[in-house]
């Protein structure tokens, strides 16, 4: 199984989780997040004063699915999240070992498969 | 060594974190998130108009541990999260390379070993 | 590739980020997180009365690096994250297996190396 950490803009969680949910794959966390990434930070003005913020807000994605799956969705968060201009994000994947379902005490990678329109994840 | 990542309710956590620490693990971190999962969004109303709201909000608990404690960490944290309804989470198990305590910069995985009640844990 | 996960106090932050960034390393993710570790919870007051606090804020700190950097990484973190007090925190290491840069779609580890001071970081 992996997992899919995908540090993105805002405005692409919306696109993303409707395209993962048409292909069967309702179930994402999102935690917010900053970002540290260029060179020189932002000048904003607080009260008067200029301030260089050198963390921005951005979005982690966490997506975890079978080792089948990976590609797709790696490629809908890349399409979704894609602007060109600096600042778009990365993706990371990594393997994980085990999965637990807590409501049933399933365990293994199906609990982590597509589900049908008409099923309720868990 | 491993990292336990449950994905749960928020009043999960108190009995999870009471009991793991009775065993002599009171190393835990939470992070506020959310988490999208079920097929249809939950309508919500704010100041007379509804709102499809399409991700709710989780807890994430993590537990770093040694080998020979995963599946009581596991099993400690499915016993208390499970209510049978759809939305209890899930827990994911992956691999952990190396481990530092900050304070000492000591190396290795009896870091992570249960503590006796009068040790201090750093 | 190795994913740096570091949970320290807030004040180690910024020395943190100076650091790395002076050594080519702009790209860190930080979340605010709440730790649990001690036996004992803090007392506050709130509105008169007594509150047993549990878990205290503390931050994750998120570097994703070639597999060559990663002691530097570690050490420098190491370095201004240690007070010598119970509390500095925990450093843990673990294996990424890809990693793509969203705006160009590139995948690779050298996505993760040190940038010249003129380059524009992702």
């Amino acid at each position: 199984m992996k997992k899919i950490e995908a540090y993105v803009r805002h405005e692409a969680f919306d696109p993303i989780r409707e395209d993962l949910l048409d292909r069967g794959f309702p179930s994402l966390t999102i935690t917010e997040v900053k970002g540290s990434g260029r060179q020189e930070g932002v000048v904003e003005h607080y009260r008067g004063a200029a301030v260089v913020v050198n963390v921005r807000p951005k979005l982690k994605v966490e997506v975890f699915v079978a080792d089948k799956d990976k590609s797709m969705v790696v490629e809908t968060i890349l399409k979704h999240a894609r602007t060109g201009e600096v600042g778009d994000g990365k993706i990371f994947v990594s393997t994980v070992d085990e999965v637990y379902r807590v409501r049933t005490g399933e365990e293994g990678e199906e609990i982590l498969d597509a589900h049908a329109p008409w099923e309720i994840p868990a």
